[in-house]
């Protein structure tokens, strides 16, 4: 695992997220685990660094894997581990790890719950085939398991689903300290009257991270400032900084 | 373009889309530019092969782009190109492209239709910083404009900006057969059931897609089953085919 060292120098912890589905890419399912495994990681102070939405192409999920499980400490699948032919999330895991794979009896006596034997089609026997040395990770929805071999962590595609591995999963997983996040409202005050000396406010603070994040709502931008940091008392003196910085801006704007 | 040669093979157009903000990868915000973007393309007959999100880090922007720029037909950026500290995109792109930048007349024009002179901060200055050879991306919401450089097209990241931005990108960009879709609905039969079926009709057609798309609404998966391709006689007939395979299913299920 970071094999190029670069993200956890700092001794944060970090992850990536591929989403695996041509159903995303044709714009037809429109991805919602993205979103909520970043909420998940930052409130563990896991830091997600990147995400990646590749095809049901064995070649490409083999591929995003490589990349990714070299370069981070965790990575977080979804989607392809289901009954049907277009399910080839875990074939592919296997080929990224050089192991094989093949129906793993945990797999099966955890879908028996839910299957009778004669229920059990090839189909769903597809769904216990798991990468050789990989762990199960529990499956509370609709039994048939995900799994975690290395430090590739592979869900369901299915928001649900996925919701509910990713919090048996998560128990497995090093949390980091927390990042702590502070908002600053800038209402309408624009972003270009703001920017210059938020510029100057983020360069003489190295150890936080500060944006800003504009939203149109209608047809008038209200901006978001947010500093970001895992010093609290860091983040507090740049947000006491900004919030003087808006102020000023607010009473120039409006002259008594 | 196209370096490999891989995705532009069988004639058809690929692209990627690169969201660039670290506000996505701590689920601060949600994305859903990647899936307007994807249903954008896909009624062009443009295949959207992948989707990256990455950071406000320069040396990972540059990265994706160099990988993507070189594998795809197209790259459509969002976000990152504002007047704050945090909006680097233009520089990476000019960095990724090896060519310089600087304010671009041209753009400042643009943005005097919404700014007199002196509401023009060295802030919203930096949004008329474009990479040499640029083309132009009219914004017809707030102005500062995106670009297109080689095969690289550079939006803003707000989705209402973003989506007037793509249309004016769009004219631009070549369109390619568009993929006939059509869908059977599975309702409630598992797939399970009927994957072993699907997986035989799907083998024996290599000219169409077929997915098998499961959601998860009040305790139950309803099921549907996609089959695209560029040839509507090869679509129709597998569909067909599908249809056939589900009704027998149907009827097993429901013995008179």
């Amino acid at each position: 695992m970071n094999a190029e060292g670069a993200s956890s120098s700092e001794g944060s912890v970090t992850a990536a997220v591929l989403v695996i589905g041509d159903e995303i890419l044709t714009g037809r399912t429109k991805d919602r685990n993205i979103g909520y495994i970043a909420e998940y990681l930052t409130k563990m102070g896991v830091d997600l660094r990147e995400a990646r939405v590749v095809p049901d192409v064995e070649a490409e999920i083999v591929e995003a894997l490589n990349a990714l499980k070299g370069r981070y400490d965790y990575v977080f699948t979804t989607g392809g581990i289901g009954p049907t032919h277009d399910d080839i999330t875990a074939d592919a895991v296997a080929k990224a790890f050089g192991v094989g794979i093949d129906e793993d009896p945990r797999a099966l006596a955890m879908m028996m719950e839910r299957y009778r034997p004669e229920d059990l089609t090839p189909a769903r026997r597809r769904m216990a085939r798991i990468p050789f040395g990989a762990e199960l990770i529990e499956n509370p929805v609709s039994k048939a398991p995900g799994f975690r071999i290395g430090n590739v962590i592979v869900m369901a595609g299915v928001p649900s689903v996925m919701q509910a591995m990713l919090d048996h999963a998560a128990r497995g997983v090093r949390a980091g300290l927390p990042m702590r996040s502070e908002t600053i409202e800038a209402g309408g005050l624009p972003e270009g009257i703001y920017g210059d000396a938020l510029g100057k406010i983020a360069r003489a603070r190295p150890d936080v991270m500060i944006g800003s994040y504009p939203s149109f709502v209608d047809g008038r931008f209200r901006n978001q400032i947010v500093v970001r940091g895992r010093d609290a008392d860091k983040v507090s003196e740049a947000r006491r900084a900004i919030e003087a910085m808006v102020e000023s801006h607010l009473s120039d704007a409006k002259p008594l």
